[in-house]
């Protein structure tokens, strides 16, 4: 097996990207699922935009390049547009801002306010918690009602009441891959939207918006696009939906213009009405360096790469008789860039291999999970 | 005029502190009261959460420091407690998380829940305007009704429709001050509640929330508290409310036990439950320095400060003979921590001072603001 591994190495064409990453000594990391590992150029980037952009700039580094500032009031826009060309989306549907919660919510509602009449959104039961909570915050203001359905049922509960359907395109748990357009199309039969989660696929495998037809997506910037901890998310909303969209998180940044300091809140013609606070720059500022480092290496080779290292995973606890039952699918086709396998004591499995220096996470109530 | 700033600075007792920021040469920077100083110890600080506690420290930073993390999961809680103390307020009563926008958001909401058969959210017309559109998105959704009045009429316009009372302590346009005992007074008396926006306070001057009676609060952390550009904010809920406070923004970090996974929300037991998404750890630390550095420093000795600069520059507007229209109170005590002058060509004069060194700034259509 070793020797097999070594020859893999030896033909990998991704290798050289190993020494972009700041990853420690004596560390098998296999959580960039839960955490993206550093990439070296972060450092550069962050003493730019702390030493010259803030230390030096100050406020005028909100203004443009061209008059010697540091572009910090299109950042939010400027990195959307470099995450679109990853999920299929054109660059003035994404925007990088708040947290993938909150960025939930804005669309939640904004869905429901385009299916008047209709209050139903439907999700997965197990779904990830902070989708669910999102749908019950509105639901909680009566603005929303809240329906699950299993996996196998999610078609036939698509009914005249539904306004949006609300799916993770990559399962956290299990790994497990929607079918993204023919849910998509299913949804649309039914009338309702459908707004995709994508916090587990951006950066790890290929996801084409526009070819599913979809109408709204969220991601998470700190996973695969390496962005830090707690990075800004990500929204996408399709062209079609621009002109009317009503998000409720009105803030200023979501302004038509910001700085003429009305009373009256008018939405910015585009994506940018998404916007809410003043944009967190840090925060962007790292994320800017791993999207563009994902983009550099490619969704493409790196989800094969992926594919490729949780086969031959597989293939390694076979030939060792380790025995582990898969909760993630046999197929890797139809699974993203996870094996999760369930263990009744599968907490302390994953305390007793981050000891030795295996990092990889516990979902509870029993599932190992390992990012490849 | 020389000599007597001279003389002022050499009695100064807050002058060693002017080394702990990172302020450019040739630079007289009076807008703190839009984006804070760079702190000399930020740098340190962003290259341990970078290097140390991302790089090396990985998904094992998110756990306490006494099992070899970062305490990443508690940041929002700790910095909060910091904050506290600045703004008169106990430590489980201040969070630092997400905007001041989707904030104010949360907590208008929550004033509505507790408020049921009142839906009017009076506040002032000029407020700072992400104040005015986060009470519009609530507007449109049909949760609350907005009512303005002028600041001279805000008294009378508390009858009982209204749920809540929504003001910017420090008026981010003219430096004035409100009252904030006399008003949260008033507001309770007519059964309303109560909140406080302290962008412009925090970090400036003192306040007391406690001896005020506030209901909730919220600031800003990239002004005074010298968070960095677009920083992480604030809010305070008073302990009285904590049990019955629902806000809708239901993210899984807000939630009782996040780790749980489970498909229900329920709340977090305290000040927690304020919590959305993710916290973003690059930018709380930042921010962490920022406030540990104000608090070091002491509001107090600031606003004394900052109150005998602002008159030694009128005063010296006096001897040059400048006659620029003054729209902040004269007398120091009744105005936060800036200087703001009306003048019809207030742009211009913006940036004729920029290109000469000294950054103010300008807020639409006639306001020429520096910061003290």
């Amino acid at each position: 097996m070793v020797e097999a591994a070594r020859a893999r190495d030896a033909a990998d064409p991704l290798a050289g990207y190993r020494a972009r990453f700041a990853l420690p000594e004596g560390v098998i990391y296999l959580d960039g699922n839960s955490l993206g590992a550093l990439p070296l150029a972060t450092r550069a980037a962050m003493a730019r935009v702390i030493e010259r952009e803030w230390g030096e700039g100050l406020i005028r580094s909100w203004n443009t390049p061209e008059v010697g500032g540091a572009g910090w009031f299109d950042m939010a826009s400027r990195i959307g547009g470099k995450i679109a060309p990853l999920v299929g989306a054109a660059p003035q549907e994404v925007i990088a801002c708040d947290s993938t919660s909150v960025n939930l919510f804005k669309l939640i509602a904004a869905a429901l306010a385009l299916r008047p009449g209709r209050k139903v959104v439907l999700s997965e039961a197990g779904n990830f918690p902070t989708d669910l909570y999102m749908i019950a915050g509105l639901e909680a203001q009566g603005l929303a009602e809240r329906r699950l359905a299993e996996r196998a049922r999610l078609a036939e509960a698509l009914d005249g009441e539904v306004a949006l359907l609300l799916l993770t395109h990559v399962h956290y748990r299990t790994g497990e891959l929607f079918d993204m357009a023919a849910l998509t199309r299913a949804a649309h039969e039914a009338g309702a939207l459908v707004l995709w989660d994508l916090s587990h696929s951006t950066g790890a495998l290929p996801v084409d918006l526009h070819a599913a037809g979809a109408d709204f997506a969220v991601g998470c910037g700190y996973k695969y696009l390496c962005g830090g901890p707690g990075a800004p998310a990500f929204a996408f909303v399709a062209e079609r939906h621009h002109a009317d969209l009503r998000q409720p998180l009105t803030g200023w940044f979501g302004h038509a213009a910001p700085f003429a300091f009305s009373d009256d809140y008018a939405p910015a013609p585009g994506i940018e009405r998404l916007q809410c606070g003043t944009p967190p720059v840090l925060g962007l500022t790292a994320l800017e360096v791993g999207v563009d480092l994902i983009a550099e290496i490619g969704v493409e080779r790196l989800h094969a790469k992926s594919r490729a290292l949780s086969e031959f995973f597989l293939e390694c606890l076979g030939t060792l008789g380790v025995a582990l039952e898969l909760a993630s699918p046999v197929a890797s086709d139809q699974r993203g860039s996870q094996l999760s396998f369930r263990h009744p004591e599968a907490y302390a499995l994953c305390q007793a291999l981050i000891a030795r220096g295996v990092i990889g996470d516990f979902r509870a109530p029993d599932v190992l999970r390992l990012g490849f």
